[in-house]
């Protein structure tokens, strides 16, 4: 069993020294609860609602800034694995939406989140790399930014690569639902761990910022697609989400006597022109992609 | 809005007159309650619980039997469209686990399940066809058929096929879940309806066959992957599932003013070789897809 922290909290828009020392004191909280792994939200450093992305150069910084350096520090000191967004500077550009990965005794590990949502493409730079798989004392850890979830395509590589835990920074932007319901991000959670059989954990982000109502749903779901922890939705507050996870589990992915949910895919299959989609359908596809 | 329904039913073991015929009972209730595309479970027409392929051969009929006949008439009679499963009949081989498309007025359009649960394996033989898409006066109606919905890779085609609604006969087989959550079946099929923006119609079907116990959870999700009907999960009952869909919602993939759930996957990543995949875990996909 390893103990994963999520810690939901509410970083203040373009305050990146007390935004970073705010997360390690919440750092220091969850390992005292005995936490070995904790995932901050995506931007922990900067805040999110960028109105430009000028003002997010401003708040960028690079691997060896402030952000980064400190969560290395407190990684080393607590022997515990840091995974927290950050805005990273892109010389010349705008700047990336990266999140850094510490793992002790190692050096930083840096992914640039590659799905941009919504008016971010106009605010950052996508990235082009694969998600990072890490060998950790604890098992093999990869990292993904917010949309990045939502793509399977994307979830299936750290898969393939034998990844047992993805941490998520996330910031889900609070949108309606039905009254009994998960918010989306967490269904589609329970369904991407389950799909791979891999753990999952979600750190969301507390608060309010420049109108946009967070989803405060931080959770972390095994390799089932179970959520054994989940923030408490009626509180849109700060909060350690935190799970005793066996990452053994997602070495396995059997689920039945004959079914794997990756040696089932049907490969010879997916990637073959599919005869029957129209020529329109694919026009249209092509148009989109070359957008 | 177009009324969808999936008949839930319990079909014997072999007996395939009288399931047809019973299955047919359960349209004209479902019809009379103003559905106008109605789903059944997989393999309606025989049962699914054969011990070996030789009584699955003695179930199964070619596409002209009495099963894609009989559905046939019938749908042509009440103008509203049948997607059932059925066993069809391989010549010389093992059948296959298929379903038919009953478009009022249009030939029979049949696809064969591609990924092969469990033991089907030793019962069938897998299709090597996509999923067909197909034209009606409702929108365009995909089908697939159980196993087939936890691989994200195989519902992405009929999406980029411009589907709007995917019919899936299934048979749920129940497993232990904790108190309070859905099955994951139903979880997984929410995800695969919102992330690619399409209705997805799921039948189950209800009692128990030589020992496997019936999950009975047909669901209609829409667009958004929120469930509209979904059966009562404390009945394992013969159930008419039954939801308004408005099938336009599945023709935007928006999500946002600049998101788009097709649009924005990143296409050029996804094939590429991964540079980080370890020699180890390539070799270990490798075997797994040889196996």
């Amino acid at each position: 069993m390893t103990k994963i922290a999520c810690c939901q909290f509410a970083p203040h828009l373009g305050r990146v020294r007390s935004n970073v020392d705010e997360s390690i004191d919440h750092f220091h909280k969850a390992v005292d609860e005995g936490a070995r792994i904790v995932v901050f939200p995506e931007l922990t450093s900067s805040g999110y609602a960028f109105s430009n992305s000028g003002e997010a150069q401003a708040a960028s910084e690079q691997i060896d800034g402030y952000a980064v350096s400190s969560w290395k520090q407190a990684a080393d000191e607590r022997n515990a694995v840091i995974v927290a967004g950050f805005c990273e500077t892109n010389e010349h550009e705008r700047p990336y939406n990266s999140a850094a990965v510490l793992v002790p005794g190692q050096d930083p590990v840096i992914y640039r989140k590659a799905h941009l949502w919504d008016a971010e493409r106009t605010i950052f730079t996508p990235g082009d790399g694969a998600p990072p798989v890490i060998d950790t004392e604890h098992g093999r850890i990869a990292v993904v930014i917010c949309y990045d979830l939502e793509f399977p395509e994307w979830i299936r590589i750290p898969a393939l690569g034998g990844a047992e835990l993805i941490c998520a920074p996330v910031n889900w932007p609070r949108v309606p639902r039905p009254t009994n319901e998960r918010p989306g991000e967490v269904v589609r959670t329970q369904a991407q761990a389950s799909m791979n059989r891999v753990a999952i954990a979600a750190c969301d982000r507390a608060g309010a910022e420049r109108g946009i109502d967070w989803t405060s749903a931080s959770v972390i779901v095994d390799a089932n697609g179970w959520p054994i922890d989940m923030a408490n939705l009626d509180q849109n507050l700060n909060q350690i989400v935190i799970a005793d996870i066996d990452l053994s589990e997602s070495r396995s992915k059997k689920l039945s006597c004959f079914s794997d949910v990756l040696a089932d895919r049907r490969t010879d299959l997916y990637f073959a022109p599919a005869d029957y989609l129209t020529q329109a359908a694919l026009r249209k596809d092509n148009q989109q992609i070359q957008r």
